[in-house]
């Protein structure tokens, strides 16, 4: 991971990009894939699949915070201080909400209400969430591709130690992430299916890379698809695992309590990150921070790449980015 | 009209005053009769009914713009410079709407999509468009009542000289209203029903007020509903016409064009607008510049007020309210 990237030329990577993400830790992973192979003109590489099971109706309006923190990521539209929502929003439909005394604890930006309303009029009119996600990426300007998960509605239901169960918003942002987490539902996953745009992206893929995202709520949804888990395991496109949990902590949101609480780890570490894909990843990327966790990571069966993951702007999103795929790509 | 109204007691009106209103010009009136009123503590005899020919759904939401722009200007949220909309409204969301590539010639305040959101959510839930504009005047502290027309939808269609038959929104924001009117259609209007609020408002009433609303594009879809124009001339109140054409304008929209081509009037003036409901209103309320037109209206069967009709500031919109009411209501 010392070479100088810019005298190594990209690999012809001889199949699509697949990255797995949830909201604002994989977006960033996503946005350093996007921007480096958007620097080889080779975008249209990347697919993007991204968990829907955080999406909620409010007010009748279908809100996937998952795809629009990705979709406004890649868009170069996202808030930079919190990561999602839109940069420069503003809240004036909440407030006459709160004066109508409507619920309204969760955010609803009023530059994102356009993309909710697009959302859900297409929804009504029988569209796909794929074609809608796709047609608004477009008109967005990017280039790769950004895939929900799934086309039918799947509710992650969060069961809590403290008040029972909660759709997955009022756990995360009503009561913020602040109750132990005993148990997740993915409600209507057996009935969600594969889209063929998911197929196609992962019909020998050069690399599928597990973004630094929560593995319980993000990308345990993602895998919990009927078919998805084998679909991906059955490629032989490599799986990289890049760990969200450096140095014990979270990086952004309840990772390390769901790790305690639904992992069974006494504490929250890359290596129970390792853990949780044993068998069905075979690269880690490890935090040098963490690099003291590689040979037990490795006795998982892993390659371990360590490195600074720590993506605190453009260029080191970038940088994370093109080490993994010049790592990995044509192993 | 020249007594001087401090010294004058609210007569006990007996009944309900009921406003006919369309959308700016009726609700000027409208606010002046609940402000003097309020003064009074008798805001709650007031009953405000609005046209809904006008509504759209534009995105999956349902818009009544008539309806809005009474119950913002009642609860003093109205933009003083167009009539319409809430003061100080941004359109940020509007604006995402074009970015995504979507149509966005109807103006949509951000505080504005709250009501909308909450109407057309009320009417997926079974509300119905009564309830649900209750239940908001409500919230926004308005204390009279105020009245869709109809629960049932009806939509206002217009067939233009120029570009045959055009839903109302479309002739009049998206176009201008520029458009030459040869005839319209109330779409939905032999399904429409009276509500028991509105049965009820005009049981009895102590007066109708046809407010200075556009008397083919407002208040015809009023009338029009079955059994309303019934219902309103078999109450023993007397029905009080407004004129919105003063000094052979209209004071806003296209009034005055209307009444050439679908009033067949050589010229738009007070007389025309007289013509319009004669038989029907026994009562008319005239501008001064107009007074030369007084004989006239009174040969079609009208008791006549020449007074200052023009509703400047909220001082102006309250006296006017006075005048007709005490100049009426015992009568």
């Amino acid at each position: 991971m010392t070479q100088n990237p810019s005298k190594q030329p990209a690999q012809d990577f001889g199949g699509k990009i697949v990255a797995l993400a949830g909201g604002v830790g994989g977006a960033k992973l996503a946005l350093g894939l996007y921007r480096y192979l958007q620097s080889k003109n080779r975008a249209k590489e990347l697919a993007v699949v991204v968990n829907t099971g955080d999406d909620m109706d409010y007010l009748g309006l279908r809100i996937s915070p998952d795809l629009d923190t990705v979709m406004y990521t890649l868009a170069d539209l996202a808030n930079p201080t919190t990561g999602w929502g839109i940069k420069g929003d503003t809240a004036q439909a909440l407030q006459m909400l709160g004066r109508y005394g409507h619920d309204n604890w969760f955010w609803l930006g009023d530059q994102d209400i356009a993309t909710h309303l697009i959302r859900t009029r297409g929804l009504q009119t029988g569209k796909t969430l794929t074609q809608i996600t796709d047609e608004m990426r477009t008109a967005l300007g990017i280039e790769c591709e950004l895939l929900p998960m799934t086309n039918e509605p799947v509710r992650t239901i969060v069961e809590t130690e403290e008040v029972g169960s909660l759709p997955f918003q009022e756990y995360f942002v009503r009561r913020r992430a602040a109750d132990t987490v005993k148990s997740l539902t993915f409600e209507g996953i057996e009935e969600a299916e594969l889209t063929d745009e998911v197929c196609h992206a992962l019909t020998d893929p050069a690399l599928i890379i597990i973004c630094p995202s929560n593995p319980y709520l993000s990308i345990q949804p993602i895998l919990a698809i009927p078919s998805m888990r084998k679909l991906l395991s059955s490629s032989s496109a490599p799986i990289v695992v890049v760990s969200p949990i450096v140095g014990g902590v979270a990086l952004k949101g309840p990772a390390a309590a769901n790790m305690r609480s639904l992992g069974g780890e006494t504490e929250a570490s890359a290596l129970g990150v390792a853990r949780v894909y044993a068998g069905f990843a075979q690269r880690f990327v490890l935090d040098q921070v963490d690099a003291e966790q590689k040979s037990d990571i490795e006795k998982l069966a892993y390659k371990v790449m360590v490195t600074n993951t720590i993506m605190k702007d453009d260029e080191s999103k970038i940088r994370l980015a093109q080490e993994i795929l010049e790592g990995y790509a044509a192993i």
